[in-house]
């Protein structure tokens, strides 16, 4: 029974200084503190339940995420949280569509990160209070631009079709938990002595999925590919990371010359817009062994909806943070079971494995029912911020037991990390006499 | 002679409550107050000259853009206007690719529009400084993301190309202007009264294309659309605006109902992300000779560069606002030149008629060369808030004599329509008991 009006909507400007070590360095972001806008929602109800949402940022322009949280609290406040969700689709529609604010989406950039951390922070609220169905889950989607490939009645058929073995898969899931690979050894800016070691304490660890940042130099990767390649063997699994820098025609050039390193797939070869440069580069490649995958920067689910139609894709990656929360990130996930392409959501930042061990986990018992060619983006970083952080055992994600969306921080980390005035960062400042 | 160090960078927050008219209404912006963020830069030159940027925004989220122009302000402030023009590619480079603030983008959304904000003020200043020749404006252009379709060496080329009767292009200009159409009749807000009279005022005015929006109703729809083509007569141009209301199939049948009053293009069909979308609209519209325009929404280059690709659109509808300037402008003609499509541009807003009739007068001069199914969109509001406003003269645009990109506002203007605390806002607030 869901209950309560939202009376107090908070946002906080939470910065880790993670620029400081390199860490989530690759070759279009050399220097990112990992940062979230921190929504927290409060409801006169006398369980005094709170519902905690963010949306990852990489430090500066946070401050701008925040701004536009607070144009859309008005649609937040004062709303009963029964009448939220009981029209979520509509909810989420008067978000994406206010008739002035859309004007600086829509339902893209900063704005739709914004709506991202609203949502996130109702679907934790909700999520404390009660289960949800198949239906209830459809009833939350916009399926607004995506009906000439997914409609409503399609999307409950995938859902009604994937009831069969449910019960097994979530025996699965709590036994061995869902398949992850790491990105954490692998960061552009880390000098070969960390990158060896942190491999070898990884393979220790029991990873056989790594992942390696390239793009800035070819000689480099070449360096840094081999000497991976070399650490982890013939068997394990090998992905790159462009993070966009390329245009398409160097993409399939440089790609070509880091072939022999056998890599799963490139990941974000191009810019996040180009639907049709995706698909190019992912004929050029196919030959070679190598699929393409794409998503974190992919702004909404007309996107997705393309790279699914253009076969631009071998690999989906689902942002939780990016998208328009839970309601979107169903849209795409229907989508990507249609067109048969595995979802491997990205994640790390902060929180992002917190929430999209939900999605993903969701994903294998209720619609994909497979766990081929796919495995979950894992780095571990800022975790011990969270007060239900992941539980990963044998690289694996283990279900979360915590009722939510497990997006709860701990105050005294948000209290020290706020920016500017956090004790962190008055510290930081000061040194750098800002 | 480029000169002066960039001392101060201020933004303000103007809006103008055009919504309690109807003005600018649409099936999807249901009540717009035209606004900006509206840019001025000052250098520690003794010349005093200032540049003047805006970006156009619908009301609500004006301030979360005021936010992103001033995260952007950093790259801006103490540096030699010489040094960023002189490699405007690379200060283009360093406020789109930001290692941090392009996570809340790239290059699109809020953080593009501050970018254009900004940018239009450099253009103002940098214009009223020097003039500048066809390779000095290639080499603001960045090319990333569109090689693999528009490199340099092509796009020089082009320019090359079109010196071939510059000068009669130019004095045909100075003499007749650029042909307009008017979207100032048929607002969706506007009583059919309105409309009649608006209407009425127009052809004697002597304007021959006009535009209509559509996408709430269908009845509504071709009540109004057969009213206005009974006053225009069979053989003066409509054009039909759905503001991205509709989804693929729906837009197809839609338009099919309407296609007996002769529109010559469907605008916004769909989701401006579409362009698969759209790529379906136009083929299916194409037997019934309604034509696919699209662009005042489309984030960037890279969009442009798809639709052009997919043969998605008939007309290209740049925006001088959403696209970062002239810089990114740039790129999008020269593209829209070598696939032979003509620009129409969107205006109309917020001073972008001032802004945008630089662009479709160069276009025309120094690109396509042509005025072949070409014409600019215009709106006759508030342009008496303007130092240099548009001239119209028998339904074209005059070309401007004054130095700069027309963008300086009156500044008893910015100070009544600053929002919340001009005069004009004050009392609106008030009346409404906020």
């Amino acid at each position: 029974m869901v209950h309560g009006r939202v009376s107090r909507l908070s946002v906080h400007d939470v910065r880790f200084p993670t620029s400081l070590g390199g860490h989530g360095s690759d070759a279009m972001h050399t220097d990112p503190d990992y940062s979230a806008a921190y929504v927290v929602l409060e409801t006169d109800a006398e369980d005094g339940l709170k519902g905690y949402g963010i949306t990852f940022t990489l430090g500066r322009g946070t401050e701008v995420v925040v701004c536009a949280v607070n144009a859309l609290a008005p649609h937040v406040l004062n709303r009963e949280l029964g009448d939220i969700v009981g029209d979520f689709r509509g909810f989420y529609r008067q978000l994406t569509s206010d008739g002035q604010l859309r004007w600086i989406g829509p339902e893209k950039g900063v704005v739709h990160l914004a709506t991202a951390a609203v949502l996130n922070a109702v679907w934790d609220l909700w999520a404390k209070q009660e289960g949800k169905d198949p239906r209830t889950l459809v009833s939350c989607i916009d399926f607004r631009y995506i009906t000439d490939v997914l409609t409503e009645e399609e999307a409950c058929e995938i859902l009604r079709q994937s009831q069969v073995g449910k019960k097994e898969r979530e025996e699965q899931m709590l036994a061995h938990g869902y398949p992850a690979y790491t990105t954490s050894c692998a960061w552009l800016g880390y000098p070969d002595a960390t990158l060896k070691q942190l491999c070898s304490e990884a393979l220790k660890d029991g990873w056989t999925r790594f992942k390696v940042k390239v793009g800035a130099d070819l000689q480099d990767d070449i360096r840094r590919c081999r000497l991976i390649r070399n650490m982890i063997g013939p068997e394990k699994t090998l992905m790159m990371d462009a993070n966009q820098r390329w245009d398409v025609p160097e993409a399939v050039e440089w790609m070509t010359k880091l072939a022999e390193f056998k890599p799963l797939w490139i990941e974000e070869p191009t810019s996040p817009d180009d639907i049709l440069g995706h698909a190019a580069i992912s004929k050029a490649l196919a030959p070679l062994g190598i699929g393409v995958a794409t998503g974190e920067q992919c702004h909404n689910r007309v996107i997705f909806k393309q790279l699914l139609q253009a076969k631009a894709l071998k690999f989906l990656q689902i942002d939780s943070c990016r998208l328009g929360s839970v309601n979107e990130n169903l849209s795409v996930l229907l989508m990507a079971k249609k067109f048969e392409i595995p979802v491997c959501p990205h994640a790390g930042g902060v929180g992002l494995c917190e929430l999209v061990q939900h999605l993903i986990i969701f994903d294998f018992i209720s619609v994909s029912a497979s766990l081929q060619d796919r495995m979950c983006e894992y780095v571990d970083h800022l975790h011990e911020h969270f007060k239900y952080p992941v539980l990963i055992r044998e690289a694996s994600y283990m279900p979360p037991k915590d009722p939510g969306y497990s997006t709860e921080m701990k105050e005294d980390s948000v209290k020290k990390h706020r920016y500017p005035d956090g004790e962190v960062w008055k510290k930081l400042l000061t040194a750098q006499g800002n």
